[in-house]
């Protein structure tokens, strides 16, 4: 397929992405119709099925750019795990994800998505991927601050993993519900418990 | 009004409730109609609107019944801060949390709250309030672990307490998608974590 035709595909593609956005948010995911996602995309039915099967196909593609955020930071925090402290990678998960709410309002459509994600086993199971990978990631950068003293040893890598990843959605509830101001302070305060 | 009537109501009350809650978990907020409600709990609307005025209502109630949840275990914790150490106390939000969620699926239904909060806004306002509560209580509790030396004191009390609130929401977001074993080893991780 030639360049351009990719191009334009992937234009396609994530202009009935933001279409979908704009619907979810005003309205929810079960008061949304294809009709809506048609009428704000401005697309016959035959040129969105091109690109999505169905309503839920769109919100699996929502929820994977949206995980995919968090699970890059981590996986590029579990490289070099010392370099910026505990608390400072903390800091720079949290940091990426209010700049990704401000541009993208990526924190409610998170909650809508978690919701979803109770009543569509696939979009459930495509979520629980994405967090074991990263569950697995931090769990290393753990192990390497139990080794290094910076982290209690007295419990298991995982366990603090579990504790710390905590954080992340916690955030994004709190940005979602109460917006940015309710945040504000937490990278700083990850940098000031975890300082190493 | 005698003693036995109002036993009667709370007993009525609760039945909707409950009745409403099962109808949410199995086709969420959105999708339940006043007529799913009605035939879940067996009522004619008349008596449903004796005890609440919409399904709104309904949602109103579940919400304020799992923040309060909550909320008394944190107000608790802020009288006697020092007692069971900050990571003993933020062990035991998490175990009430699970308990309740294996006695009335708390964690899924507070999911459910989260995105229709997003669109109800006397819904936010109603969780910001007990939020603001919940927040005031423990910024008192790590304010008291600062000055023992437990907690460094080089960021805000308020800021500190943002980072600890946010294990709660991530907790029950954990504990919604992926179940108990995601979050069975946080009180263990937060006792180690932060000892006195």
């Amino acid at each position: 397929m030639p360049k351009v035709t990719q191009e334009y595909r992937d234009a396609r593609r994530d202009h009935i992405v933001s279409a979908a956005k704009r619907c979810f948010l005003r309205n929810g995911f079960q008061a949304t119709t294809m009709q809506d996602l048609l009428a704000e995309s401005q697309l016959s039915s035959g040129a969105f099925y091109l690109y999505f099967a169905s309503k839920d196909d769109v919100i699996l593609a929502i929820a994977q750019e949206n995980v995919a955020t968090v699970t890059s930071v981590i996986h590029e925090l579990a490289i070099n795990p010392r370099e910026q402290g505990l608390g400072g990678a903390l800091a720079a998960v949290v940091e990426t994800v209010r700049n990704r709410d401000q541009q993208d309002e990526l924190a409610a459509l998170t909650v809508l998505v978690w919701a979803e994600a109770l009543r569509i086993p696939h979009l459930r199971e495509s979520i629980a991927e994405a967090v074991v990978s990263m569950r697995s990631d931090l769990t290393a950068v753990v192990a390497d601050h139990q080794q290094a003293g910076s982290l209690p040893d007295t419990v298991s890598a995982a366990a603090l993993a579990g504790l710390l990843i905590s954080i992340v959605p916690g955030t994004i509830l709190q940005l979602a519900v109460f917006g940015d101001s309710a945040v504000e302070g937490i990278p700083d305060a990850a940098r000031a418990v975890w300082p190493t």
